[in-house]
């Protein structure tokens, strides 16, 4: 029995992910929350997932480190420095980070990288994603996860061909850029499009997650996997096997 | 057999609107287009369709009540100061303007006032729509006229709740507010939808065109019925004794 | 505090309603389920919720009659001589019969109503539904009120114009016939999308539901609304004040 | 310039790709339709197109080898004996049959097998599609041939797991089939759907034909790639080298 401690574990997904660790027939370890003290919980765990803040994530991976412990990131609204941190610890520890843990949006984001290395820049690509009102970022983790799935398709990079909040008098549109819309209301759990849009045929290929606790299981199944992994850092790809 | 000139000739709602025209057995009376003079084309004609450029509208105007012409504007991306220059006009002749001359997003903005009218402001409203890669403005005229319909239907103003661009940390989503969203690619002639979003429920009221020849047919149709009426300012409703 | 006895108790939708009753403060009085004898709940009860099966109607009814109780029924499947059986009962006690009970549908019902008295027979009808992979009816229940509120906006009835699970040479398509297709899958609680197709544009009226508690929490509404009316047949646009 | 004859030529499609064939620049060797002769074409072409009817396809294919002619055959409705035709007419001329001709549907069938062969069979396969009221067959060949790139994924075929116009008490669904739906209406010019739908999550791959232009495009395309191959039977995948 694996025992793993969670970090946020007050917001909307560490409550999911306790509820998962249960059905998995995993020991909850304990949780932290923000201000708590992350090494209050390494001593009974054997893995961490964090699903705080992007703030919190160089206290958590030092904790982590200074543990010994793997830790599943599944933080969203990352940036570049970020990922730095994250590379660095995964020289001392396993680490997988990652957009989103479902099963099917990992599926979803190997198809578009597929769909994008097959078809043309005469097919405009434009992700578009719906999230419940209480989300304060924009556009989702999962979006600009499938966004550099659609890049890397195409060998470009995302930074370089991301359009986001498209509004006003924008001029035609550039052809190989990257579209990106987000919508917010009600209790979305998440839905995501990816659309190619061509002269007169358009491809769509889209994911729905009636709930969040999809997210909860694959973030305990991912914790499953990455126990006993050499560092280094990790992908929810290899966790599903694809 | 009704004379009617064409306001922005070359663009691709004009050479639409010119074949509307022989489709609906009624005469092209002439076309101008950017830098041409619209004077030329008010002698031999009984009304105009003006699907030009906010910048070209004052002079349209002029032209119209110098030779005491209806006309009708379908031309986007319209400001405050253009719509006081439409209701001046309009007491010296009939005007029509609308941001789509679709029956179906028509019968769509009436059906978006009703729903908005019967839900509480806990089902959050989003509008989101995709138009062809050549669009240079967002969101489009019809997404505004449904956003319209929807603060109407709410007793609000469209100003004070519009949320447009969402793009990076924007907070939790502010209750009572309309959102909009844009997606530009390929060549799409209008698909929107509006989204009411509650608690474990959602209803979506949409329209798709299917090509543009729906709105150039539409924009026939209300100057056929426009001719004739006494100066004010009309609406599409109204053409459709909706 | 209200005190609801649940026929059909053990079901999803059952155990859904339980939840529900609780929620909203009010009294579970008993459930039974099949096999089990209705008036064994009759008494500690003040109005029943019947989701269970279409054979099983008449007895219900019999029990809520010979109880003097009120009951709403949201059983699927009914047929004609079921609703005779309802309409006879609703002489003696308040019965609120409805294939959907959520805010969001019976809205949704309303709009196609509108829709289809409003466009003609060249905007064909379709209607398309979702359901999980256990339910063992098609079209669903809500497919075929909706499909009842576009008859009555045409004028039409829907005997004379249902066309079901169209397959195999079916020549082409007749003007004036509404259209039902049913998915089958996961655990989608209840998508449905009504349709009006025309030349060259389309309008699509949707509807999506996260999961049942929407359906359970508005059988409860409606059964505290049904609470001490006259003796009759009520529906849910009357509950919602549609 | 290579010179095209079309089979079928009076029907929507067959208008369409002689408007392709104009455009591609090649050349239009004439036309035959119901009643006609096919013979009277084949001096004059170079390879045939077929969108005709499956009765007519085996004096088509004769005509054909009697002339030592390729064709590309779009005809739907195909049956099993169609299949052996064919399969014996490729063994002295090429030929290549689809149910859809282009690339943005041949690129969804090979996302389709993709995603069939990763997810497990607790993923319910469900395919719908929308199109013109005109059609007279359901489901459509291109319903059937994702059905097919699915079914090979899986490593089923598709009679043994196919499930159609689903209606009535169908009882709950079987794990492991395939399910089709059909919608009619307007001018759709053809809308798939393929639902991946799991417990709690789905992932729909979808493409959109605007208008029948680019099928008749992509028939040219194929006519074209097809000439000067070696006797046998092709397929849309071959031509687009996916």
């Amino acid at each position: 029995m694996t025992r793993i401690g969670i970090i946020g574990s007050h917001g909307r997904m560490g409550q999911a992910i306790a509820a998962a660790i249960a059905d998995a027939g995993e020991d909850l370890a304990g949780g932290v929350d923000k201000g708590g003290d992350v090494s209050a919980i390494t001593g009974d765990a054997d893995i961490l997932i964090d699903f705080s803040s992007p703030g919190a994530l160089e206290g958590n991976l030092d904790a982590a480190i200074a543990a010994g412990l793997p830790i599943v990131i599944g933080t969203t609204g990352l940036e570049e420095r970020h990922h730095w941190l994250i590379d660095s610890a995964a020289q001392s520890i396993p680490v997988l980070q990652t957009g989103n843990t479902s099963l099917g949006v990992t599926l979803l984001a190997h198809l578009v990288r597929e769909a994008a290395s097959r078809l043309g820049e005469d097919w405009d690509i434009e992700i578009v994603e719906t999230h419940h009102r209480m989300k304060v970022d924009a556009p989702s983790g999962t979006a600009i996860l499938l966004g550099e799935a659609a890049a890397q398709g195409r060998e470009v990079t995302l930074a370089d061909t991301a359009v986001r909040g498209r509004d006003g008098i924008t001029g035609k549109r550039e052809a190989g850029t990257i579209g990106f819309a987000a919508l917010r209301g009600g209790t979305v759990a998440g839905d995501h499009t990816v659309h190619f849009l061509a002269d007169n045929e358009r491809l769509s290929l889209s994911h729905l997650a009636e709930n969040r606790g999809i997210f909860a299981k694959g973030a305990v199944r991912a914790a499953q996997w990455l126990i006993g992994k050499a560092p280094g850092r990790y992908t929810m790809p290899e966790v599903l096997g694809l």
